[in-house]
């Protein structure tokens, strides 16, 4: 089962067509979730999710009402825990829904710590064996995830530039056949390695490193004047 | 000398007042610095930058040409280079004009490739001893950096919330007087510690660790459907 969840991100950021991707996912049967604020954005967009998780403290009791009344299953947090409402709606989709893909939405821009939470969060060892199921969209970027090991990287239509962020200490990192390819790469601090491309007429290339954790971050420029 | 820089991103996600603070900044004979559009939307504000550096490639000519005419200090990347355009900046400021205090603006939003080598760049071995010196400033953040030791954090008006990040391996990270204390916290990747609060009555509370780089995030919420 695919799963598409809508975090409490700013909404401008947002795809310009996430109304169409949730109805479509509706309609083929895939698991909707709202977390937090993302839970009243969906029940706004007249889509009302299948899972709502987070503490819903920022929400008026209206609002939460009608979240109560109509979502199935509704998971509390914490606001004093241990488990951020991201890390909660990971562990529940995946070990009590046994989801296969997880798109989320809404978890970029904004307050720079909950966008971070958002982008580290499989880095916890519980949630690494996931990181490959999981993906972070927003108007201008996709972000995937890799586990070690020899990984094609495809291109997607509409995204020109494809930069690779170690998120942690990696080991032995190479990108092959790419317009600028790394050899060896190994180091104990996250970095980035930006602005890569495809070489002509080729629609893939290859990574592969022994320890760590790879994002693969494919964006497009936006009209920086015109807020979608 | 204080530098002012302001970065390509996203103008949306400008502090309200911007072209206020570049102007008082003018006035004082602090060093303005654009870096690659970042200069073209200071000559927009009608602010000359002092130093500009970047690979320009994506300015038409004619803006081009309107820096090169208008500043003293251009500084040209090579695109296929080892050094970022922010690497670029933050080596001249520091080593060239020796300034010891650096505001970065426009370094958030939009790629989250350039985002991450923002927040990420202190990392580099050759430029954390400048990490306490500097700060990125967005509409809704102010992220500023600390190398090991003991640091006081803060209260800063209008920024209600305050978390923690470790941008790499941390050993025995401490906060102590805070709304959450955490004790002799390390871990071997990056994490987030997320919506601490100053005790009532108090204006600052300890952090300290041994190892490692922490970013403090001070945040506040925005109206959400209102862009600045």
């Amino acid at each position: 089962m695919k799963v598409y969840a809508l975090l409490g991100g700013p909404t401008d950021l947002w795809p310009a067509d996430i109304k169409g991707k949730f109805l479509n996912a509706k309609k083929a049967g895939d698991l909707i979730v709202g977390v937090d604020r993302g839970s009243l954005y969906l029940e706004e967009l007249g889509i009302t999710p299948d899972l709502a998780l987070g503490d819903f403290d920022s929400l008026k009791k209206a609002d939460l009402a009608k979240i109560e009344s109509n979502v199935k299953d509704i998971r509390y947090s914490n606001p004093v825990k241990d488990l951020t409402d991201s890390e909660l709606m990971l562990h529940t989709v995946f070990e009590d829904y046994r989801i296969n893909s997880l798109n989320i939405y809404g978890a970029t821009g904004g307050r720079i710590d909950h966008f971070l939470i958002n982008l580290l969060i499989l880095l916890n060892p519980s949630l690494r064996k996931f990181a490959e199921q999981v993906s972070i969209v927003d108007k201008q970027n996709k972000v995937i995830f890799f586990n070690p090991g020899l990984h094609l990287i495809e291109k997607i239509a509409d995204y020109p530039y494809i930069g690779f962020a170690s998120l942690a200490a990696i080991k032995d990192f190479n990108i092959l056949r790419a317009r600028y390819e790394l050899h060896h790469y190994s180091g104990d601090y996250p970095r980035v390695f930006s602005s890569n491309e495809f070489l002509p007429n080729t629609s893939q290339f290859e990574i592969n490193f022994k320890l760590g954790m790879i994002a693969a971050i494919y964006s497009k420029d936006v009209n920086r004047f015109h807020n979608l």
